[in-house]
């Protein structure tokens, strides 16, 4: 059953990414004592998710978005859908979430394609579990983007036979490669989720490798016949320490 | 006639999906003894909803959405579109209707495709009646989308003889029957009445069910070659119970 | 010349739809005394309208939207250009226009087709004025979508021979034929007065003809093929006693 | 050098088109000799700028827009950028900007197109002047819309040669010629100044004429096969003596 | 291996393009005093930046922009994306970004193509160092544009081979260097950091060369096959002196 091989992915944890934009001038009508209480109230919302990740029951990264797209992302990983909503309704229950302003989200699903699926129990391997529930890296900078699979004229990824699509994926995963130690993937299924069917959330301590990679993958057939891409999104991380610095006034 | 045919739907209660945003700031400037009586006037109209529901005259559901799409969703079905418009009006006239954004709203008919037609009388059948007129099941999750049959060059639908498009709907069909019981689809038709053919509802218990199902139908000839998507929403319940806690600051 | 004759389209009255969106929250927080004081201006100007009318010197429709679009169109059709405007400006002076938001307008003129013509000064022929200088239906709905004929590679119904097009266009009117006495269609052109080519109001006692036809039509090879599609507004009647109470709080 | 040919427009004036809605709600709430000494501010700029034109140094129009595309435009010629900006800038320095809210631009240059250039020096031409640095004519009706040449697939313009090109455009230009005495047009080129290739402005006093032209023109290969056309605006003159009961309450 | 010969550009500076709008409305709501007062924050951060760009650690230009897109466009070159996060921030804290709206936006890094590499290592170059780390010119006029090579059916650049990318390119780069001394040409790559692929920024004293090169471009293959364009945005110099009028009221 081809088409049932195809919908067999491994799935992990659920995921947000969530980007805000901040009402500066409501921001600066605040006092200075007032901008403290709206902080601590959101590193206190920081240090809990710190708790979450610490106890191995999910993960998340904020990082500050170069551009007027956005502000800030956060980006939250969870075992269920319940859990994305609840962390979502409690940021925008809290003092800060009056000095934001929705700019994108994106909701999906940590996904490992069966393209690369090996024998055995998959969600018993180590290494498939560390990538299906993964602790994101502390890289200088991050770059998101949601994506399909075009289906187009000849360009239809989705009328392939399984084994075409199988060597594509697997050369098309062979550039990814060459990036290893320099850029961190972490893909993310969003069919029935969000209006694209991945997301793709790449970290790196050298933002350039992202350029490189990306552009580097586009004369790869996958993308170049069967890629259709979203907005791109490039920040710099946001570390607990940076945090006031970023909201001082 | 075979054109005739194809326009020969079954058509069932009319209905209304409504997402709407909470504006956390406005709404966190009332009182807590405001905010309560804002809800409890809500929470009449789900009441008054519900009895409508009980009494075989419609049926209503309400999620919470996962994103900044939305904040929650209120799905409505009604033998008439003036009901329809009556419960919207109802609602933009209530107080809570004051501290929320319209975020999308989508209008069709619950609809049963010709294609799976089978002898007598549709209406006077039981099983047609009850998917024509259906209780929406109380699941955990729901998953919204509107999708159109292309019309594009080569993928033409609306081109296909209708033998040719009777046979690709079977087969389609035979996706979503390996998922019943654990996803339960209403497909509503919007022809004539919003921007897309039809309005697709999918509710389950594990979320992941959707994206397994949306996912698999895509490489099945009918999605790949011949589906448009518009956006995905997806959701948590929010049964009478969690009303409160949702809206409690 | 098959080019102009393609041209010769009968023009009758300018057309007006005006699509509005009440702020209800604004609304809401007038007084009733001066919500009456305001429907009380808007039911005048409808009255204006009405003598309008009778005159014969134009004609207007008053319909409630369904889903968050609009809450209502006012769709208006005079002898001229200006006198669209005047009206137009006269709502936008009027108090009721405080609280309300456009949602979306088309302009164009009545038009029939060159495809359907007959002998003889088509002016003088009873049954085309009567087209093109229409008294506006009081149906319980509206339908209203912009559309294009496509251009696009190998359907291109602008490269199309005349001959080709007519007998299109032939067997296309079939079809609205088949639905007389229950839709009424009045089509109006706007290549060079708004963003599509045609306007399509349909008129109905049952909402769900509407779908039909609009459905079957698209089997249709002039709709299949060559047809684009705005967005699809429907709506309910708002007659002048309905008013009241739609505006009521 | 065929292409460098290609590249041998003739350029006269820079044109700003201004497209303007009224914040009606908050310019009611001036009172009326506020809102007199705004018009007469208003008014003002209208002199200043016909006595640029009286000097030959320019020209504007002003039109009311029909429709909620905009309430009216502005349309000024100028012999330099520069100039547009600082008319630009007046205009948001004056009062009247502060009620009214920005619908809609387009920054271009008057242009000749050299597939209709004869001998000598055009620019010493009396006739090629008098059509680079136009007088706008004071007719009841304006049209604008922007357009480009499409590349796409087998039709694409850029890849034609030249006297295909040329040729075409002859048989085009045809059909404008017909509408000689009724339409007049002014096509102005905007690559590298906004996001069409041309802008198309249309000066009738029987609005009718417009939509006869733009129709006829859609059945010519240039348009129907190259073609891609933007927003179309329709308005109708505000002289001097309109524009206090335009903008009266 | 052909692949990373394609990914292998030569990176400089990286680029933030900050397109924005003043509220006028607001911005006449100071007195003459408090303006002055915000003016002088905002020419300190311009002379700031002027003496990184003296001692080589950076560029930046300010313009302003014709029509409604923007009001205004700073564009500033850092060696990291940090810098440019932080330049960013320093203006939304400043008092004039309280009177701005955000436009739009562009994120990208100064490029040199590998099409046009030479032999030796590129960075020690000072021709092309003087390209990667440029100083803006305080040229009259400025363009910008974002743009992506085409992946449609046929024209497929990715698909290309590296030998006809190359030839193409060399061609496509003939053009621009006719217009050397009249039209200076900045690409920045913007591959997994923003929407397109590429920015590219023109400056010119002769505002009227930008759409003699971008239009004669139009017509070489590279553009006409393969070329897919954004908005463009036009403006004049802001030099420090005219800053004052251009904010006065």
């Amino acid at each position: 059953m081809p088409k049932n091989e195809a919908a067999q992915t491994l799935d992990g944890w659920y995921s947000l990414h969530d980007f805000r934009t901040l009402d500066w001038a409501a921001w600066k009508m605040l006092t200075g004592d007032e901008r403290e209480m709206v902080i601590r109230e959101f590193t206190g919302l920081l240090e809990k998710w710190g708790a979450v990740e610490k106890a191995g029951k999910g993960s998340h990264a904020l990082y500050s978005i170069v551009g007027q797209k956005a502000d800030f992302m956060m980006m939250v990983l969870r075992p269920t859908m319940e859990e994305l909503n609840e962390i979502e309704m409690e940021f925008n229950k809290s003092r800060l979430a009056e000095f934001t302003l929705p700019a994108f989200s994106y909701v999906s699903v940590v996904e490992l394609s069966n393209y690369l699926a090996g024998d055995g129990d998959p969600y018993e391997n180590p290494q498939v579990r560390a990538r299906l529930y993964p602790e994101l890296p502390k890289a200088n900078h991050v770059c998101f983007y949601p994506m399909d699979k075009r289906r187009q004229g000849n360009d239809n990824w989705y009328m392939l036979p399984m084994d075409e699509r199988k060597s594509l994926m697997r050369s098309h995963g062979m550039i990814g490669r060459q990036y290893a130690g320099k850029v961190k993937q972490i893909i993310s299924g969003s069919v029935g989720f969000d209006d694209y069917e991945w997301g793709v959330t790449l970290f790196a301590d050298d933002v350039l490798q992202f350029k490189k990679l990306v552009y580097e993958m586009r004369f790869d057939e996958v993308s170049a016949r069967y890629g259709e891409f979203g907005s791109f999104y490039v920040g710099n991380i946001l570390s607990a320490e940076k945090v006031p610095s970023f909201f001082h006034i």
